[in-house]
This record gives C-alpha cells, structure tokens and sequence, in this order.
C-alpha cells in the first residue's frame, strides 16, 4: 500500500499546486500508487507525506515537481 | 472528520473526470471536508464515497456534477 497526502493552505489559494502535484504524481505512477489525498489545512501549509513519512516540505524545500516525483518514487515499488 | 474517496478505473483514462470531480468538491466545500483522496482502481470504475458511504456510482448514475455537489453536500456539516 503506497498512499500519499498532500496538505495544502485552503485560505492561501494553494489547491491548484496541490492539484498539480497530484497529476503528475498520478500521472507517472497510475496504478503504482493506491490513493493521493488532497488534505485541507492552513497556516501557508504545503507538504507531501508517504505512507506517513515526509518527502516534501514547502517550509524547507523549493518547489521542484521534479524533485517532488524523485522522493516519492524511492517509496514506490518498482 | 468528513473524507471524500473518488475511485477511478487507471486503464480507462478517467484520471480527468475524477479530478474535475474533486476540484469542484474542493472548491464547493473547502475546509468543510477533511479530505478528498482519489484512489487507483480499474474496471471501469469511477465512485464516490463519503465517509465509507457511496453516493454516486458511474454504474448506476448520471455523470452530473451538480449531483454529486448534492449528494456530498448531505453529509457535510453545515
């Protein structure tokens, strides 16, 4: 079970790049992933977890959707 | 806690109309919802659950989006 959630800043206007990580997330994984959640938040809040572990912090890391796809596919079976 | 499932068939190409699916919930509901995950699935499915509960199925309804705005809206605390 791979899941991914991505929790976003609701009253920052943040869901188009939560939705956009997300496509690219499912569109180069498909099947390899079993759910992408989009998790409402606020506070500026922007990060990506995999099955409950973080690989991607707006807080500390520039956004790179390459960089996002790269420390998610260590966490997905070949 | 109000978690909103879209399963969608991966094989069938139905990633955009799950997506379309969550946007509008999304942008309907905001922080009312928790969560909106769309979960890999095949077969040709495309289904809506909240909270467990099926409130819309490709198999036995309509594609309406202000359908499924409604049946969701049922169980979103005001």
């Amino acid at each position: 079970m791979t899941e991914v959630e991505i929790e976003y800043c609701v009253p920052c206007g943040l869901l188009d790049r939560a939705e956009e990580m997300q496509h690219n997330l499912l569109q180069q994984f498909g099947q390899r992933l079993d759910r992408v959640a989009l998790v409402t938040g606020e506070n500026g809040v922007l990060r990506v977890t995999v099955d409950g572990e973080r690989v991607w912090d707006k807080s500390e890391d520039e956004y790179d959707p390459d960089l996002v796809l790269r420390r998610v596919r260590s966490h997905v079976s070949p």
